[in-house]
C-alpha cells in the first residue's frame, strides 16, 4: 500500500517516578526492579489521556496546513466507558466535524490502526488519517503485583498517515497479525465491562487494577514470535539484515532483547527505550518509532519493521518502507 | 467496493422484560415509558456479551464451510476493560489463531467495521470477515433515569463479508461520518477508565452507568442527519425513492419515525423493531439489518441503506447493494 507517514510526534509527562521512588510502594528493592523488568525510571500523568494524545497530535501535526480528515484513536484503556477516546481527543484538538473513532487491541491498538488507515487512504477513503495511542497505565497498577506496576509507565504518541506521491518510495509492505485465546487471562483487567460491572458487590478493588503473568506470556510468545518473524521474511524475500530499524513493543527489557538474542536481529538496530519510559502499553510502539525518527535512527527510504504482542494474547507486525 | 454480505444471525435473550414489568424500578407508568420511548418490551441477559456474540456469529456462519480469516468486535461496552471482547468471542467460536480485534464507536461501531471490513477485502487483506455486535446494555441502567433505563435491551448480532463474485451485484457504494464533540457528553458513562477510575473514592455508581440526554441528542441530530441524507443522496444521484430498505440505529420511537417524518422514506420501508427489543446500543443496526433480511424485508440486489447516531456526537451512513 502506497502510504507514508508524515509526521510524528509524542508526549511524555514531565513527572518521573524513579524505580527507587516505586520501590517502598511495591516491596521490591531498585535493584530488583531493575534486574527484572529493565524499567529504571517511567513518567507519570497528571493529566488524563484525550489531553496527552492531544499534544502528541499537535507536534505530529507541525508543519502541516491541512487537518486530517479522519482520527483514529488507537490506545489500550480509555478516558471513559463511552464515548470512546477519540471523541475527547478531536474535542481537544478542537477538529469538530472531523469522524473519530477507536481501534482497541491492548498494546497492538497502533499497529491494527496504522495498516487500516493504510487500507483507507489506499482505497481513496480518507486523504490524511491521524493516529493517536495514548495511555495512563499507571492509573491501574496493582501494587500486590510488583512486576507489571515495575514495568507500567504513561505516554502518548501520534503519526500521520497520507498516500506517497509518485516520486517517494513510502510503502506499507506487510501486516501479520494472529491472535491466541488460550492466553486470554495472561494480561487482563477484569473489571470495567459488563462481566464484572462496578456497581456487582463481587467486584473486587484487583478486578479493575492491571493483572499479567510475565512468564507465562513469555514463554507463550516466545516460538509464536519467533515464527512469525520467520514468516514475514519470508514473504517480503528479506533476511533480518535488509532491515535497516526494528521498533518492538516495549513489554519488558527479555522481551526486547529476544529480538536480537533470538530473533537474529542486531541489538544496535531494536530501539529500546523502557529503561527511561517503561511499558506504555499501546503508546509504546508508536512512541519508539517517533523517538526513532527524531533521533534520526529511522530515515526516509528505509524498511522498518514493528512488532509486538498484546493482551489476548495477539501478535502482530508491519514492514514499511519509511 | 466489491464486497458482498454472505451471512448474518443475531442472538435475542429468551428472557423479556416488558414495560409493565420495568415500571416500578423506575417510577413511571408502562403508558409513560411507551409513549415516550416507544419500547413495550426488552431482552434482558442471563449470559455475558462473548457468549452472546458468538450465538449470533454461529447463526452469521451457518452455511460456511471456510472459517472467517479476521474477527472484528464491534460493540459498545466490552466484557472487560482488558483483553478486548473480540479475544473472548473469539475463544467461544474456538477458533484460535485468527486475528481479533475491536472497533469503538458505540452505537455505530458496526457501520465503522463494515466499512473497514469492506476497505479490507477490497484491498486484498483478507478474504472472509466476521463482524460481531453484542451488548448488553441492561447491565449498565441508571433506574434513576427512567428514559435510558426503559430504552435499553441486550442483543447479538453478526455479518460475515466476503468479495462479491463477478456476476454477483453486490457492492458497499458509500459511508459516511461526522462527529461533533460537541455533543459529547449527550451519552456517557462516564467511569470504567482512566478519568473516573473505579478505585477513585469520588466515583459514583452514576458514573459508572448509563447516562443521557435523549432531548437535546434529538435536537442536535435531527438537522445534521437530515443533511448528511442529502448529502449522501446527492453523491450517489439517487432519490429517497429509489432506497429499497432503511435500517436505522434503534436509538428511540422518536429518532426512528424522524426517517420518514422528515428524512423523506417511506415509513414502510424503514425497519422498526424498537417495540419488541429497545435500543441494543451497538447490536441494534446489524440486528435490524439480520431482523429484514429473514423477513424478507431486504432482497439481494437491492439497495439498503444504513445509518444512525452514537454517543460523540457521531453520524454515519452506508449505502450498499445487498
Amino acid at each position: 500500500m502506497n502510504v507514508r507517514i508524515t509526521g510524528s510526534g509524542y508526549y511524555l509527562p514531565e513527572k518521573i517516578e524513579t524505580s527507587e521512588e516505586l520501590s517502598s510502594k511495591i516491596n521490591k528493592s531498585s535493584k530488583w526492579i531493575i534486574s527484572r523488568t529493565g524499567v529504571k525510571e517511567r513518567r507519570i500523568s497528571d493529566i488524563d489521556v484525550d489531553k496527552m494524545g492531544a499534544i502528541a497530535a499537535k507536534k505530529a501535526l507541525e508543519n502541516h496546513n491541512v487537518l486530517p480528515d479522519l482520527i483514529i484513536n488507537a490506545s489500550g484503556v480509555g478516558k471513559q466507558t463511552i464515548p470512546d477516546t477519540s471523541i475527547f481527543i478531536q474535542r481537544e484538538l478542537g477538529m469538530d466535524g472531523v469522524p473519530s473513532f477507536s481501534i482497541q487491541a491492548t498494546c497492538l491498538s497502533f499497529l491494527i490502526a496504522l495498516n487500516t488507515a493504510s487500507s483507507f487512504i489506499s482505497q481513496g477513503l480518507y486523504k490524511k488519517i491521524l493516529i493517536v495511542s495514548s495511555d495512563r497505565g499507571t492509573r491501574g497498577r496493582n501494587f500486590k503485583q510488583p512486576e507489571s506496576s515495575a514495568l507500567l509507565g504513561d505516554a502518548a504518541a501520534a503519526v500521520i498517515i497520507e498516500k506517497s506521491s509518485q516520486n517517494q518510495e513510502s510503502e506499507l509492505l506487510s501486516f501479520s497479525m494472529e491472535t491466541w485465546s488460550q492466553g486470554y487471562n495472561y494480561t487482563e483487567v477484569r473489571g470495567g465491562g459488563t462481566n464484572l460491572h462496578p456497581q456487582d458487590s463481587k467486584t473486587t478493588i484487583d478486578d479493575n487494577l492491571f493483572s499479567m503473568n510475565g512468564p507465562m506470556i513469555y514463554k507463550m510468545a516466545r516460538k509464536k514470535v519467533y515464527n512469525l518473524i520467520k514468516r514475514d521474511l519470508d514473504k517480503n524475500n528479506i533476511s533480518p539484515n535488509d532491515i535497516d530499524c526494528i521498533v518492538p513493543h516495549q513489554a519488558s527489557m527479555l522481551a526486547i532483547k529476544a529480538y536480537s538474542k533470538y530473533g537474529g536481529f542486531k541489538e544496535d538496530k531494536v530501539i529500546n527505550i523502557i529503561e527511561k519510559t517503561g511499558n506504555c502499553v499501546a503508546a509504546s510502539l508508536p512512541l519508539s518509532f517517533a523517538i526513532a525518527c527524531e533521533r534520526g535512527k529511522i530515515q526516509r527510504n528505509q524498511l522498518v519493521y514493528l512488532i509486538g504482542t498484546g493482551a489476548g494474547l495477539s501478535i502482530a507486525s508491519i514492514l514499511l518502507k519509511y
